[in-house]
């Protein structure tokens, strides 16, 4: 099938810094180092976001896929 | 069968913007690129509105389908 | 089986004009055009009510499913 | 296996009138036409009530499976 | 396999009076009569409570699984 | 595969008293008797707890796996 | 397939101490023992942080993977 799928655009973004919209109206932004068909998805270098606030550091982390609403690049 | 499914809908509105409502009361428009059967979606030259305003332009983004309500032709 | 299914009775509401109920307490009106068995709904020349005022023109639209309570024949 | 299931109730309530509480606090009354194992309902006859007043005449509905919280034999 | 499983409890209860608390607050007594792997359960004799008081007689009624916090043995 | 399951821990729990948190902010204190893949749990002897104040004595009680949050040794 | 995933980054940390944030704005802090496919975890010498500050000493706890939103290393 040649018709682009949701995950192709994740797996071009791999290494790159992303920002991860969640339901809790934080955000994560991190380098994207892996993502499943659950959309489980682990940052590297991650940080939290409140209103555009950097609120914690956070280094490597693994985000629950039904907990994020977008994922964009930076 | 041939019955339309709705997928196929998505289908045809491949490349044309679209506008996704989320289950947050925002929208997101962009041009449709992918999706899937869990309606997770890629929108291109993506932009955040509430209320009718522009409040984010994101570029390139992955929506989780388990968040949208609608997603309609402009 | 001879008992009738429910998705009988949305086959049978094909090109006809239903209202949809959502979960988010608004209301799209518009001919179903199609439908699957997660109950993702199409609908062409939908409009949106709340309260019974109409409050958008929405042309076809693409719902998901997990966001509907109930579809009624108009 | 003789045991009873949660189906067959439903089964016998075919055709009588039924009361379907949903989870946002309305009621459906309507006689029961048929029903999955998603617990997908079609009411035929149906009303809406809420806080025992009739609110909406609804002719024949479907209603999404997970929006019902009780289903009872009026 | 020897370790007692959940349903197996259940399925001991069959017949017997059982209290049913809801996701939203309220409390189903009643006899148990059936019940499946999803959790949706038939009470015969049912009566709907909240905060203790008997707010509703509502004779056999089938519960869906996912509205039901506990199940307990009166 | 030699990694420790989530479930084996449960496993070693059988016959101990733990401690269900809820996500309707309940607890309920009871011996584990029985589990499975959902984390469907019957516990014996239970009580349920607000703030620390035991308010329910509750004897056997089946608990319906998607309300919990977390199980804790006593 | 060379791309890490998701799971991965949680079998490297087995045996360190992680933090566990719940979509209930409570984060659990512990040593990793366990996780399973649905994120089910297990932790070893738990505490619970509300803001910051330790509310509770839990011991071996499971946590019920659909609560989760990040896992993140200490």
């Amino acid at each position: 099938m040649e018709n682009p799928r949701p995950l192709d655009t994740l797996n071009k973004a791999r290494n790159q810094r992303v920002i991860v919209d969640l339901k809790n109206r934080k955000q994560l932004v991190g380098k994207l180092k892996a993502f499943d068909i659950h959309i489980n998805v682990v940052l590297e270098d991650a940080e939290e976001r409140v209103d555009g606030e950097i609120t914690r550091k956070l280094g490597t982390i693994f985000i629950r896929g039904d907990t994020i609403i977008i994922i964009s690049l930076e």
